[in-house]
């Protein structure tokens, strides 16, 4: 059986405009892989409802999991739990186990549960708390969609709760072989690989160090022997 | 006039397994705000055809330019090139300009130009050659698509040929302002300052250091007196 997919949908203006790394994506790409989920697209887009509505439809429709990550702060800025509602069709409010959530949160740091703060507690209908043990303000599922914080130590307790949850499929494997020599001499026989190991990944990432060129030849599969097979090869035909 | 419009597509299975963190969405990001052209979004896909073809498709409707990273090297998962061509429905075949380049390249290096290499001048009808300084083999751009190689090296000294040959707007200006506050008490000020400066983006980034938390305020706009004004009436309201 095929490993369940997923896309991701990072939400901020401050990523595209070059002001901040992004970091949660790659944080993510890392977990699915060893739980055995395939990361299989990734889109960022701004601070806009539409361009946040469209993207959570076709993601959540082409893939098993959608993970967002940004937008659902008390400010302004902060409209994804808005756009997942309008994208699902579904009314939005304050919800009392959210408020519940905050209010015990707030009373013991002394902190105003403002309006602004309240706005953390609006969850679509139907849609179940993803736990913040970080910062307690919930995250949520809708469907197939998994919204969660952008601050990255929030996401990353927040992929914490939901993960663990999701049925995982065949961790995803890789070896990689480090060679001292041009791509474009390897590539024949990195082809000739790829077509008799048809049930494996291999890829060919060339970078340049001091001057020389070389490569990182990954190969990616769910099953090490397969993978073993495949690098010996390699590496007696590289002489190596 | 407002600003050009761009994606970025980013075609690498490295990048979607957590292997690679990208660098190149940073930089690009980085440099197109220097030049006024509005990063509006970022996809990530697999070395998968389908994928590629259909992102370029529609980042190429609905934006000014789309920028590509990753897939243009002589190995067999390097099917950038073929998939553009299938996007414009236009041929794609080893052509004499890139070549040329190819040839004189691997003269000077004594490196032969075996048929994998060749790949890299199969270039689609009707593209103009991007200058590549680093490691020759050329990109190009098809339409409005810019079509660059993965390794940051290259990537950048490929960006550096493009970019001063497309009309930019101007260039996005901002200012941070760190504060030791949570989101929830700046943020109704923050939505009254947005309201009031409607021609401004206002951005509230919270982060978490030491175990308090913070927020970054980042105001952008094109015009520098207006981001001063708003930064002096927030300062003011923050009593600093």
């Amino acid at each position: 059986m095929p490993n369940p997919t997923a896309a991701m949908l990072v939400i901020g203006d401050e990523i595209l405009s070059g002001r901040t790394r992004d970091a949660n994506m790659y944080f993510l790409a890392g977990e699915l892989t060893k739980h055995g989920i395939d990361l299989g697209e990734v889109r960022i887009v701004s601070d806009d409802s539409a361009a946040i509505i469209s993207a959570v439809q076709a993601l959540s429709a082409g893939f098993d999991h959608v993970f967002t990550s940004g937008g659902i702060g008390p400010t302004h800025d902060d409209i994804t739990a808005d756009c997942i509602s309008q994208a699902f069709g579904v009314q939005i409010d304050v919800r009392d186990d959210a408020r519940s959530l905050l209010a015990a949160h707030y009373k013991t740091t002394g902190k105003e549960l403002n309006e602004a703060r309240l706005r953390m507690a609006r969850i679509p209908d139907g849609a179940s708390l993803i736990d913040n043990p970080v910062s307690v303000a919930p995250g949520f599922t809708l469907g197939n969609v998994h919204v969660m914080a952008g601050v990255p130590m929030v996401f990353q307790a927040m992929v914490a709760s939901v993960l663990p949850g999701l049925t995982g499929g065949q961790p995803m494997l890789s070896q990689t072989l480090r060679v001292h020599r041009g791509e474009g001499d390897i590539a024949p026989m990195l082809g000739a690989l790829a077509a008799r190991y048809g049930d494996l990944s291999i890829g060919c990432y060339p970078f340049q160090q001091d001057g020389a060129f070389g490569a990182n030849i990954v190969i990616r599969g769910t099953e090490g022997m397969r993978i073993d097979a495949a690098m010996t090869q390699l590496a007696k035909e590289l002489d190596l």
